[in-house]
Formats: structure tokens, C-alpha cells, sequence
């Protein structure tokens, strides 16, 4: 199937999408109109038809949005069916906190195992995983194909750790290195964590309060 | 100065625009159109103009957007230039990758003391941050006003935490203990960071790879 190349804001709206479906959902909301979408998220009402008919026909004019619908649509395009197959690579504070808060079987991913270099941390375990000695990471992954690694281990080994699970067939790198990647495979997808776009955003309403005083 | 309420999602886009721009800089790009940045940033002309129109007058019809001008407008904007002070409550895994990682002074945020509980924890170092015993924590924000709480302390303990802080004058939490807080004070803005948003845009493209095939 061809299809036109989506922009990665457009996608990244989605999972704000279905966050506020799934609001909606628990509010017993059954049905919505862009507008009011629109109005509660922040968008123009175009803008939300925009991102939604990129994948397809949602909604219905003059009826809106069924909410139930159009959640379980996202989720499928989000790729929630698909249940990935994860590994965490670098059990320090990141990957350690990421294993036991992240609740990845609660979005459908499959969290499979950890690898760490440090000697003190291999055997050990968080929650039911055990972490694994990084030096069997490649055949591990080998007899076990895997779509996501988590990157968490330092800035140093961010370059090294993603190219060996690269070639491992890894499609997906969720990095936390704070750190870019050059990556010498094809088709891998790189997603990094923005923490500063947070931080900025609480920063904004902030200042923003402190100026209406 | 009495002005409308912009929405959440307007000011999640301020920071995205802010890295757009400094990569743009580094670019050595000067102006850009909004159609172009639009383009390159997966938003219409018509959201980016209505975007930053909320702020003022910074394009000029025909011309785009000189980047230098509009960057430091949206630093403002943001609250880089008030310098907030910031600690960080909780120094387990998350807390102790903030500390060491998040460079909060390169976005002109002054990191100034971290607490902890554990014995173990309290009077080492990360950095040049000591840790020091959370229950000295509300006499020393008493001495030190402080801005921003890091709050990455168990779930059990947020509720706890976050209202202490507030009474003693913080501001804004930013929120890593993926439950939702109930503040009894007033006027203070929590910022929750939302990883599965970030993962689920990798699982969009591993997803999307996947069927391309």
C-alpha cells in the first residue's frame, strides 16, 4: 500500500489523542466533535481532522467522533496490536526505574529481558526480569528476535550498544542516552526522550504566574 | 495584564519550536516562512501563525520569521530567563539521572539541593549536589524560596511530598512518579511526564516499517 509520508508531529499527537480518549472514555463520554476535541486539546478543529484523515475516515459530519471507535483505531495504528517485544540495555537509574515503573505490558509491550556490563548488577532482578551480562547481548537477541531496545546506558556506549543491537535485527531504539545516534543500519527507527520540553513547559506556566500576580 | 487563556497544547509546541529553532541556527538559517516551517515541523501554516500569535506579533507578512528574534522571544516565553531554582525530591533512579544528566543550568535552571530518606543516600554526592535528609527538607526551602520540586519519590509518597513543598512555597512540580497528585494548596502547576507518549510514536513507526514492508 502506497501512502503518503505522515509528519512526525501528526504522530506524536496521536498518543495525546488517545490519552484524551481515554479521559473521555472514563468520563462516559461516548461521542465528540472535532470542535469540541479541538477546544479541549488545543487544536483547531481543522487541524484534528487534518491529523485523523491521514489514516482514514473517523469521523462523520455533524455526528463527530464515536469515542470507543476512534480509540481502538489509534491504538491499531499506534501499533498496540502488535505486542512488541522490548529489552532494556543498561540497568542503571534510567533503565532500572524503566523496568520496574513503566508498566510496559499495560500499553501491550513485552518486556523480555535487561542487559547490563556492571558485574554487581548481573543476576540480579527487577521485578521478574534478570538482568543479563551485556557480553551475551548479541547472541541472546540472536535466538530471540527483538523490535525495541531501550537505551540506557551512558552517553560513552550509546553508539556502540545501538549499532550491535542494530545488526541484531533490533527495528526500534527508544534512547535515553541524551545523545545522538549514528546509526550504520538501515530502517531503525530512533526515538528520543525530550525531557527538556517538559521542564520548559512547567517553566512556561510559571513564569506566565508569576507575571499575572 | 489580563490575557486569554492559551491552551496546554500551545505551549507543549513552544518547546518543540524552540529546538527547531536552534537547530535551524545551527543550521545557519536566519528567517524562515511559516509554510516552510510548517513543512518541517508536521504543522499547518495557519496552526503556527495561530500558535505564536498568541504571544504577539513576531512574523511579518511576506518575510517569515527571523530565527535569532523569534528564539529569544520564545526563551523569554518560556521562562529561560528567570532563572528558577529547582530541587529534587527523591533520589532513586530517576531523581539521581536527573541530577547527573538533565543539565538544568545549560536551560538557565539552577539546580540548588536534593533530599532523600535513605540513610544510605543521605551525604553522598551526585555532582556537585549533595544529598541531604528529606526531613530537613521543609526548613531549609523555609530558608532557600524555591521555584521547581523534582518529585521522583515512590508513588506512596507523592501526595505527601509534593503538598509539603507546596506549603513551603514551591511553585511547580514536575512529576515523575507516574500517579496523579492531589495538591491542597493553590496556584502551583504540575508538569507530569508522560513516557508512553514516546514510546508509542516508536511503536507508530515500527509499526508503520513493519507493514511498508
Amino acid at each position: 500500500m502506497k501512502r503518503e509520508r505522515i509528519s512526525d508531529n501528526v504522530i506524536r499527537r496521536l498518543s495525546m489523542y488517545l490519552r484524551k480518549l481515554d479521559e473521555l472514555t472514563d468520563r462516559g463520554v461516548e461521542r465528540i466533535s472535532s470542535s469540541e476535541l479541538g477546544k479541549q486539546m488545543g487544536l483547531t478543529p481543522s487541524q484534528i481532522r487534518q491529523d485523523l484523515s491521514c489514516f482514514g475516515e473517523f469521523g462523520q459530519q455533524g455526528f463527530g467522533y464515536k469515542v470507543a471507535e476512534l480509540r481502538k483505531q489509534l491504538a491499531k495504528i499506534l501499533g498496540m496490536e502488535e505486542n512488541f517485544s522490548v529489552v532494556v540495555v543498561g540497568v542503571g537509574n534510567i533503565g532500572h526505574a524503566l523496568i520496574q515503573n513503566m508498566n510496559f505490558s499495560s500499553l501491550h509491550f513485552d518486556l523480555t529481558a535487561a542487559f547490563d556490563v556492571s558485574q554487581e548488577k548481573i543476576g540480579t532482578s527487577v521485578l521478574d526480569i534478570t538482568v543479563m551480562d551485556s557480553n551475551e547481548m548479541t547472541d541472546w537477541l540472536k535466538v530471540h528476535p527483538t523490535d525495541i531496545a531501550v537505551l540506557s546506558v551512558p552517553k560513552s556506549a550509546a553508539n556502540e550498544v545501538a549499532n550491535a543491537v542494530a545488526q541484531c535485527g533490533v527495528k526500534g531504539i527508544w534512547n535515553f542516552t541524551n545523545t545522538d545516534i549514528e546509526l550504520k543500519t538501515d530502517g531503525v527507527f530512533i526515538e528520543n526522550i525530550h525531557f527538556s520540553d517538559s521542564l520548559l513547559t512547567l517553566s512556561y506556566y510559571l513564569t506566565r504566574g508569576k507575571n499575572d500576580v
